[in-house]
């Protein structure tokens, strides 16, 4: 089966980013899989490393922190956010820092659009909004594309483990 | 005594906005006045409105929710947030969410950063990242201007009594 494509939009000047990927299945399953920490740690980032939670209070006004570890289990990095609108199974809005540069405040606000398409799919709609066009930059300079596309080819197969758990 | 002027940089094209003013008050003071829900409520907003609130933890990882009411105590709006990060005496990072638009989801990211200067005097820079260039638009044209105006100079007097207290 061919992977469904992902689509980065960044727009020169603008400071946002737009991603797009669509998923073969229900928009509850693929909601869940965002907003549940036991779920989420299975499928996100690249391939060669490990997502731990440190906390995960996924409901409007929780907050959230998790770590990326190495095959070996060093830590690589470190993200934080609070969390404004957890709807299922349509809207997850939230802030987002990493926190390994030299200051803090380089926060985007990412808002994560979940739509049933006909035939039990759901289109994903990630935007973030930077602080500045150079924090955009440094984040899509930073490799994000790749883990980004790696995370989503686990989370369809996760995805295809779920459905046939349910079906 | 002049008052101190509100400086507004809203840049065509740009999905935000910078405000920029002084107060003649120490930054720990002025910083407790935005942090503080029982000395928020005693300025924020234009001078015919009074401010309620909900809930406000004030505090990183924390959420608030306030209404505006008119003089006759009727609620003419109401706003919502999650506090990325609180760091006493300098910066304030949040999200902020007008209640009243047809859609949510018309959402900011809020920084409001302290910075002392020389004399106990006190630099104010606010932030706001807007998810569109219609986001914006619309909150400068709700008359934004005049009431952060008139919030400030209730403001500069509650300073000045909080002043004569400390001294």
């Amino acid at each position: 089966m061919m992977e469904n494509p992902t689509k980065f939009i960044v727009e020169p000047g603008k400071q946002e980013v737009y991603i797009i990927r669509e998923f073969d299945y229900p928009v509850g399953m693929v909601f869940n899989a965002h907003a549940d920490p036991d779920l989420l740690v299975q499928w996100l980032g690249p391939d060669n490393r490990k997502v731990k939670i440190d906390y995960y209070d996924s409901r409007t006004g929780g907050s959230y922190r998790y770590l990326i570890l190495s095959q070996a289990g060093k830590e690589v990095a470190a993200f934080n956010g609070v969390i404004h609108e957890c709807t299922f199974p349509e809207r997850i809005m939230q802030t987002f820092e990493y926190e390994g540069l030299p200051q803090r405040g380089h926060v985007s606000l990412d808002t994560m659009i979940f739509e049933e398409l006909p035939g039990n799919k759901t289109k994903l709609t990630i935007h973030s909004v930077f602080r500045s066009l150079a924090d955009r930059d440094g984040m899509m300079q930073s490799g994000v594309e790749t883990g980004v596309n790696e995370g989503y080819v686990k989370l369809e197969k996760l995805l295809g483990v779920m459905s046939s758990i349910a079906g």
